[in-house]
């Protein structure tokens, strides 16, 4: 049978985003991406600007790693809101989740494909340049501090190590495997896919 | 264009030769797995038996991590002879190679595809008991042994951390998805691959 549910976790510049929608039109499932920001301010209350800015990724400003000691802070009360969300569309069924920690939150559904989705350094780049047009900050320091926050908040959330395959179905390198191609091996999976928990045993 | 060499780094039990026997057959190219162990010895003079305990797993009586301060011990030397067979089929191409740090030694080879396939405990102990017929050690300690000596041989030779996702291409988990569409999948990658240098930024 088909994955319910496919969760795209992607380094930045990666393209994963891209892959994502392309999973989402051939299998014909809803694609949540920055549209999920919307939909989270809606059932939460969070001004959309907050959670654009640490909905998914440590803040610029953010005192997540600090005030934690004091109690549940505004950051942990998002992520919780913004976990109810994800449950509910992964009940539902039907969709493509881009990050956020989805990969996690649904790491014990026996029906939700887990993808990572990377590359290397020089290839994100060029990406992030040529594609998303993204020139304003010089490109390392960009990539670099996108990187450390990104990593930050998910570690924070799922005590897990950034980049382990272990907590996935399939992982795929778009620096020598093109986007298309990324979005056909993970459609081919998906329906291929035979439910049951990925693992009981964390690594 | 096709890539000329796959390499396949596995868990124990994981179904990863399995895997790549099928990819080597779909693309008609030459399958390296204890096969090599002959080629090696032919051409390196190691006794079959040495290659076979030492040759991709740190043997069970093995002197390796403490000994090598006194110089350039008798399972580097298999190493370093093994490599050397090693680049001698990828410079010849069309081959698929299981285990033997092939994923470090091509790491710069610009026409290699690097896959990884593991799976979880439950699978992987059922894969050992059922298809491979080992029930002679309980299959948790069996299981657990091979795993670490298999993970510390990987990391003596290579300095990598096991089962970081950004050394590969294509890592699969074949707790939920069939041996065959795993093999399906790294072919259709190493159809659709365009040939580069993975990354030179070591993470």
């Amino acid at each position: 049978m088909t994955a319910k549910v496919i969760t795209i976790t992607r380094e930045f510049g990666s393209g994963g985003r891209t892959v994502g929608r392309m999973v989402a039109d051939a299998l014909g499932y809803e694609f949540y991406d920055w549209n999920l920001v919307d939909k989270i301010a809606t059932e939460t209350g969070f001004a959309k600007q907050f959670i654009e800015e640490n909905g998914e990724e440590q803040g610029r400003f953010s005192t997540m790693l600090t005030s934690s000691s004091f109690g549940f802070n505004l950051n942990e009360q998002l992520f919780e809101a913004q976990s109810n969300v994800i449950f509910k569309l992964a009940e539902k069924g039907g969709c493509v989740i881009v990050g956020r920690c989805a990969d996690y939150l649904l790491r014990n559904d026996p029906n939700t494909l887990c993808c990572f989705i990377y590359a290397n350094e020089e290839s994100r780049k060029n990406r992030v340049v040529h594609e998303y047009g993204e020139t304003d900050v010089p490109i390392g320091k960009r990539l670099k501090d996108k990187d450390k926050r990104r990593k930050a908040h998910y570690q924070y959330f799922t005590s897990r190590k950034w980049g382990r395959s272990f907590y996935y179905d399939l992982c795929i390198d778009t620096t020598r495997i093109p986007l298309n191609e990324a979005a056909s091996l993970i459609v081919s999976a998906a329906q291929n896919f035979t439910p049951s928990v990925l693992r009981t045993d964390e690594d």
